[in-house]
């Protein structure tokens, strides 16, 4: 993506030492030491830029930003809107946030502003467009950070009133909206577009075509203010790429939808290494890094990462030797351009005082994670052909946030825990154990390249979707879905006339009931034949009871009163096959379903033979070469002499084992 | 109660289908074969009745009712006051309810308005007017439902105004008021009524004299809401009875109260059936029939159960196979006259869309739940003559919902845990053992008819109730009274001299101090002598000291400090005798308690031989004859051929075997 | 410090029985039997002496005071700023508190004023005024009680505007506040004082500079309404010595601050006996004596305890026979000179008519309380010649609720738990294991005294007590620091160039790193040499990484990346010496090492031999004798034969062995 390479930096903050030109020349002596190339400036820095109204100060930062260019070093550049200054807010009120109980937050915190206010666009606009006309040609500027980590939602009258324009768009008339939204429920009919509200605790949060409305319009305004901010860049001159730097298993927004107003992704990432097994962490984090990924389809920005331990964590845990750069090359291994960190200096004071950086309190390079960050970098250098490679993935499992909305949102069938996260990482972990990529994507994706697409608990089935699996599997296409599926419709309504709906046919099957378990029930799937599957295994929460009509029975359930009943179908449909699960059941199903499956399809990962418990294996490709990556996750040695690679070593030395936490990076020619 | 033997049916929303008349008559096609003859409407109907202020539309209704009419069908008419339109809440705030907080809601949800707002009672007037003109003379209507689920609260300053003026009517002066309530404590005294405002916890929530009178004004408050709905209906012509339908282990109103109101009592039944064992959970309903039944001493309705699971608890568990029709029938055996489901059709959308439903989305009769509420519908036929029998109980065990305020609101002895109910189920439990009706009444009941008669932790005695006691064992009565008694009087201020208050000489003892037990800590019960009992008792949480004075000692604690003290006591007071539990004794205790004293007063269950753990026995009679209940609440067959039945068999076929959750009733000339 | 020796006694409530002239006659009755010589009058009276504005009523307290004088009993009067009248708040709402939220509070409760309301100082000057008239020559006054248990804060405008006044005192102007704060970080800079807000969950709580001062602020405001109360007595010519009561393991306010505004430091003690092991709970308390004693050097009063059961916590637990006086007479042992009760006689209604009394509700003297008390009066004057004695420590532990407020507001590096106040008492009852007097000091206290100084996780390290360690530890001192310490200003910003800041060359070694682990894993220390610690020792929580200079490495991580690294290090610097731990490891390892220093200091408790383990002893001294009270905690018979001990007995019989909870008190010469 950028023509030096990776990109490897992170979070700096001088207008905090900005009376101490001495912190600052150390800085720069250090970042070079360390091999950094890029810094993101300007995160919250709207109180040093103009600390009275009207009243700017940006020499600073364009001494700073050529100082760091003159060392080889290249700025992002955020615009400040995530924290506003304290006269802002005092004089226009309307700027902070409504909570849901109609309660105007005061000042304090960050991310704290109202999306819709017109004096915060006004006054975001004054100062985005001083950046811009700042730096537009500035040729350290490598790229535009909009805002900090967007999320969260404001109920004031201006946003209600954004609300119900909102609504007429997407309604055509207000009987529409009752009917798609069964507001006759509870008498809550609407007479009119003005008397609807925002969802609340102390009022209505229950019916759910109004709660799903909602959070749309929260997506929806959420990104209209991020375009706000882009347009101001653009009109001014800006022709550097954008991005915003997206979350963990972050659902407020739907990030398909930011993820549009944008040229790049960024995210960042702050998993709790070792507080279980780190294959466990690395799996559930890759898993994030192949959903950034695939917003946009091509290489994402890692934007933060913690150099050592985080500080707003329950435990503050240090990282192990070696995990600092595994971590870090796991992000290019699936998909990254960018090792950055969060933070470059650590502050002396406030909230994060006590966040991990790269240079700490004590402010020597002489740290275990100074010599740490200072060694990936230089490793970085090391892999600079891969950067701007791609990622190519047979395998794709359908994970959608609207979707997520509407299971959480849902009242039944498992108000105690539906597991839809936990679903989703079974499969993938499934596969990452047979060394494969995968695809993360939404119903908005295409789905016809893929040899085998997983949509597990697609309750929010949207129609454009219930026909893109129609046409994938009668065109030979391999789908495995499961239980509570095809329940609702786009606006949250229950499908009639049997689930999953218009899937009976594909599937070979119809729901009848869905059964929810207490925590300390399960039930077991058996196999119909030996030959199909080799043992028990046991299922918890939930359990569905299907009668089949066209599809093969592969296992039944165990027990309970629908013992006997279809636990796991498989039905042919057109030139292709679709599975159904009808339970929850453990991790280890999956294992011995995808052997057959990827089997039957003859897809073979990049290396050979069965992989460590404690190895993730990706793979990047160019044109002509495909890069391996082999990372440990273990805290110890493994043998990976049964692996049969082969390669040039980009970095690492031994084929046979792994120390604890190594990568390896392999170059082949691609087949 | 009703010409046509047992109400079979349920709450259905017609209003939701409007547009489909296709449904509509599907509806009825299978009512008819489900031998459903009662449908409640109009729960909820108030935006469809007056969509806009002052315009109504009821022809709908009226097609729908004569149309089931026709059909066989009778309707439960209600009034639509558990939720307003949104209209109704625009135009007047003053009807949304004011928390604790003195925060007014929002509009949403259901049960949200205020009691005393005269718009309220004005608005709902009208509506009800509406109905009863329309509906008065239509012989299709069998009852009125009266709002839905009254409960909750309002803190505006309608209800503030309200609230002094009924103080008013409770004290005869301030002076009074502040002596009842110790309001000298922490300056509290009050110059006059004007000063007073309802509990809050940004205010007042520990003068437990303030917090007993408020939870008594809100019973008042909302009885009189529910007076104003009838007399509406009463002016306009409506002599049909008129029910409300309550709720299980529901405290935030006095039931003793509110029945008076009504006709008839109905209440929603939704246990977590298959959570522990199923005859726990039977025992446990069974319960609260035994209370609906003796709040009017009559009959009761079912008015709502779920056909299967329902979709608000944590875990929507379906029930097995059979349990649909025996807990209908288990209703039934305590006095219910009538099998009503929540809901017929289920809704598409909202809150409840996933609340199980006799027709589901799917829509066809093909399921395995319409096919067991159809079964039920034919053994409620065969039944029919035990519709409108009564229920006859030699034991009592007193209930009193004011005695629960005060006990959760006493700061101590035990702010982690009473255990009051629960204690309540301990007699309850090991009297349905041996196959005995029982009846569950408040301090307002009669007690002279019962041969024994359990007051478990009395704690708030009521003078009149302690003059019944009194006059009850001087008369021959048995009482069973245990720790935590006579403590405070009606207005919650500890009575001085010696607890439990006046019954030192019935009970030939004082209490002198009570310990509480940490949760890991027991105690235990020891025999004076095993011809008295067979063993030692665990017991926990509160164990009471008391010095005998007449009474005799049966068992004595095990160990601790007061190892030796009294714990089981036993006093003649005049012709009768007064049992005196000290400890929260293990439920077996009573068991061996209880097979002493039967035999002593020589009282039989309807069975002869040890009634297996998993049966429940009941009895109705009319005046010649007796309908004994026997119901199987284990999930597989139990022998039942050691108790020594006889009669005509009306539903089921052996009286030897029950099998998985059958009920077989049978039919005995009353001896 | 009382003519009369110990002070026994308690709170008394006659306004609540005011018009029972009966029980107030029993109560006077019964207090002599007691051998009660004082008891606390007027807590919460404002009602009853000023029920309107402006018209008192203090005939009837005047009567009383005289009445208990006669009867040799005289009083501890209270100024009733603990609660106002209903009047009070209804007419001037500004003296109800604001909540962090800016929500005014609705009448209620205690303790529900503004400190900074210029009416309520002004009404409470009015009052104080009446009752210093009334009593400044009276001789049965023998203390003013100022309010009770002063805390909590109020976010009113008034407060708000008082919080930026005292900011100014604080700070040379804004840009020092801002520099000090560091409020660069999430642009929270400030323009002037006049935009200062007080924090809020709903604005700003995590800037940690301002989270102090506000605390600080609350400590300077509460101890100024404090001073207004006590100026108005000394105006009105009252000269008898003012207490306020102080509170268990309280930190809204500092106690070091609002102590000096009084002249006698009084306590309110609640332990939860019998919650686990008896010496345990024994040690904590102990503990909060000698904190409350060190306060001011001096006795102390305990101001409450309770006879029996408490109301309040979750379980009421009897107090088992003994422990009332034993625990009585503890707080006599580390330093008190009372000995009083909450409360004389129990009140009937509200919040807390269960909490024990001298006299119950059944209102005999015949009770075993009641006879308790009695005995323990009878013990107090076998002792009246050790009141006012004093105590004398060789070793002084470090508690400074300052750098409290900084750990827990520190997020990071363990918001799962830092455990300060648990490894405060692993020191602590290491020392009391060997039977030795204990100092609990803050940073403001005079260390150079003491021949060992604790000083745990002193992570806000003022610079003055910085200094005070180095000139103690280079006069010979003994200093033992453990991890997290030295790590903020007092400022709560984090010192730059190396930790534990300033101490460095005392201690030999820097702080690197810290790591926290989870709740479930552990490290251990490993000893050097087996001649220095015999064993290994568990460690949890928190691990810092350090890097020795000077100091000797004594014990070693025993495992981890970090296996090797020092654990436990001793450096000499100057004539002293200086310990230092880096991690939190288990209570055995203080035993050890304080065995191992106090026989290289030769210091010897006061008893010859191994103390049992449910044994607390303890001494206080005057000119020329020791007092030696050794007390047994066990519900048993405890051998203590193998102490050499020898003097007169002042109470008990037995010398060799104790018997449950039996206190005994010898008098030796002091050597």
């Amino acid at each position: 993506m950028f023509e030096t390479g990776f990109l490897h930096g992170g979070d700096y903050n001088p207008e905090q030492w900005i009376r101490e030109p001495a912190i600052l020349a150390k800085d720069i002596e250090y970042f070079k030491k360390a091999k950094i190339n890029a810094v993101t400036l300007g995160v919250f820095s709207w109180a040093v830029l103009e600390p009275c109204e009207g009243e700017y100060h940006i020499e600073w930062l364009q001494l700073i930003i050529d100082k760091l260019y003159k060392n080889g070093i290249r700025t992002i550049l955020a615009t400040p809107s995530a924290a506003r200054p304290k006269w802002l807010s005092d004089k226009y009120p309307e700027v902070l946030r409504v909570n849901e109980n109609r309660r105007r937050n005061l000042f304090g915190a960050r991310h704290n502003h109202c999306y819709t206010s017109p004096v915060y666009r006004e006054k975001i606009a004054h100062i985005n467009t001083l950046l811009a006309k700042t730096f537009s040609e500035n040729p350290s500027i490598l790229m535009w950070h909009i805002s900090n980590e967007y999320g969260g939602e404001c109920h004031c009258p201006l946003c209600q009133e954004a609300f119900r324009d909102w609504l007429k768009t997407q309604y055509q008339s207000i009987d529409e909206l009752n009917d798609k939204w069964a507001t006759t429920f509870w008498s809550h009919t609407y007479q009119s577009f003005s008397q609807i509200e925002s969802p609340s605790s102390l009022g209505e949060k229950a019916v759910h075509g109004l709660n799903l409305a909602w959070r749309r319009f929260v997506t929806h305004q959420t990104t209209d203010f991020a375009k706000h901010e882009i347009n101001v860049l653009r009109e001014n001159g800006c022709t550097q790429p954008t991005t915003a730097n997206l979350m963990y298993d972050f659902t407020d927004i739907n990030y398909d939808i930011l993820a549009e107003a944008i040229d790049v992704v960024s995210w960042d990432t702050y998993p709790l290494w070792h507080k279980t097994k780190d294959i466990i962490i690395a799996n559930d984090t890759g898993f994030y890094h192949d959903y950034m990924r695939c917003l946009k389809d091509k290489p994402f920005i890692l934007m933060e990462s913690c150099p050592t331990s985080t500080n707003w964590q329950g435990i503050s845990k240090l990282k192990k030797p070696g995990l600092l750069e595994n971590a870090s090359l796991h992000a290019i291994a699936h998909g990254a351009d960018s090792v950055l960190y969060f933070q470059m200096r650590q502050s002396r004071g406030s909230s994060e005082k006590f966040h991990g950086a790269v240079i700490d309190h004590y402010g020597g390079c002489d740290t275990r994670v100074f010599k740490e960050v200072a060694q990936t970098g230089v490793d970085l250098e090391k892999l600079s052909e891969i950067a701007g490679s791609r990622t190519n993935s047979k395998v794709a499992i359908i994970y959608d946030v609207e979707n997520r909305w509407g299971i959480e949102d849902s009242q039944g069938p498992r108000n105690d825990g539906m597991f839809y996260p936990e679903l989703l990482k079974k499969s993938y972990r499934a596969f990452k154990k047979k060394g494969l990529n995968v695809d993360i994507i939404s119903q908005n994706g295409n789905i016809e390249n893929y040899n085998v697409v997983v949509a597990p608990m697609l309750y929010m089935l949207r129609g454009e979707f219930e026909n893109k699996i129609k046409a994938y599997v009668q065109t030979g296409g391999t789908l495995i879905m499961t239980y509570w599926s095809g329940v609702v419709d786009n606006d949250d309504r229950c499908y009639l006339g049997g689930t999953p709906h218009g899937l009976n046919e594909v599937l070979g099957l119809r729901s009848q009931e869905i059964d929810a378990l207490y925590d300390d029930e399960s039930n077991f799937f058996v196999p119909v034949s030996t030959s199909l599957f080799g043992k028990n295994y046991t299922c918890k929460n939930l359990c569905e009871l299907v009668e089949v009509t066209t599809g093969e029975v592969l296992m039944r359930y165990g027990t309970d009163f629908y013992k006997g009943f279809p636990a796991v179908t498989k039905n042919t449909y057109g030139k292709g096959s679709a599975y159904y699960i009808c339970a929850d059941v453990e991790e280890s199903f999956y294992d011995e379903l995808y052997s057959m499956v990827l089997k039957e399809l003859s897809i073979n990962g990049p290396v050979q033979g069965d992989i460590p418990a404690s190895i993730e294996v990706n793979t990047r490709h160019d044109g002509e070469m495909e890069y391996v990556f082999i990372q440990n996750f273990a805290n110890e040695i493994v043998d990976i002499s049964k692996l049969s690679i082969d390669g040039i070593l980009l970095i690492g030395e031994n084929t046979k084992q792994l120390k604890a936490y190594e990568t390896i990076v392999l170059k082949v020619t691609k087949v």
